[in-house]
């Protein structure tokens, strides 16, 4: 039977994605979001939502460019230390480890040790209430070679982390293969 | 080592999400999309994006409203057979036998076998190129007792579908609990 359980901002499954900028002063910070997705395929486009009160905002603002890691499960304690603390008081990547590397394409840095990395130019940004939604241009992505199968990146080795959401408020890994898509022609 | 393998649209992972609508002449269809997700808190809005070929993309224009659904692994069969074929030929929910169930808050139709269920007005769209982004405010939300925890939807018993992008092109179920969110203050 069907509940009404209210306007919750509920999917399953949710991505976790570590949006890395710099500052103006050219310091690397990073945060995970939950909120984004890809958004278009031609322009290749990717939507993140972020909040005011985020220095990633004012960071993407200022660069006009972010980048979107896929952080695997073997870092989830990174990913999710990223969205706990603040960048305005704590240096994000020295107190984790993690690498920020520079980007070809644009002015944001890639996280190393994140196996598949979206490089994005700002295309415009929505205010639609608490989140800001921004869009970036994917202008290139960046992998590691050991995630690739035919020069794609492939879910059984990048290993990504999933947000269970609120109910479980808990990171998952993908799970075992369920069948092919686009192949389903006929049902019975 | 980083490779560059160009601009391309991937995500790990992707949701899976089967938008369904009322056609003018009141005819319930439904398709997947996995370019989409939440994308403010307050409001509370999702965004999918469509491409105009679609009988979906005209059928939100028209009728201001969709629903998300989020395909349980068990009718992966379903939910890919809604993208491979068009509703402007198939009755889609005739072919699948999927039941399409009336919305409390919106006017489109939520399909009942799958456990959760987003009712949305249509917010805004944008065209972005191929894709037009949809923004719809989540009005309500539906999901079956048997997948809640203590009230929220519990992704360990939704058991969605992922898809695993265009490396594998398959779809995958949610794998082992990896650790709590929101719990990191301290890496080392």
């Amino acid at each position: 039977m069907k509940t009404s359980i209210g306007p919750m901002t509920v999917l399953h499954p949710h991505p976790v994605l570590v949006i890395a900028t710099y500052g103006k002063d050219g310091r690397p910070n990073m945060m995970p979001a939950s909120w984004g997705g890809i958004c278009c395929s031609d322009p290749p486009c990717v939507a993140v939502s972020l909040r005011k009160a985020t220095l990633t905002y004012h960071n993407i603002l200022a660069s006009k460019a972010f980048t979107v890691n896929i952080p695997p499960v073997d870092y989830y304690k990174e990913a999710d230390y990223a969205g706990v603390v603040s960048g305005r008081t704590v240096d994000k990547f020295k107190e984790t480890g993690l690498t920020p590397i520079k980007s070809d394409k644009v002015n944001a840095p890639l996280i190393k040790e994140f196996p598949l990395n979206l490089e994005c130019q700002l295309h415009s940004q929505t205010e639609i209430g608490l989140h800001t939604q921004f869009i970036g241009r994917i202008m290139d992505v960046k992998a590691d070679e050991n995630v690739l199968t035919n020069g794609q990146p492939d879910i059984e080795k990048t290993k990504p982390l999933i947000w269970g959401s609120f109910g479980s408020n808990s990171y998952y890994a993908i799970g075992g293969k369920i069948g092919p898509a686009f192949t389903t022609k006929k049902i019975r």
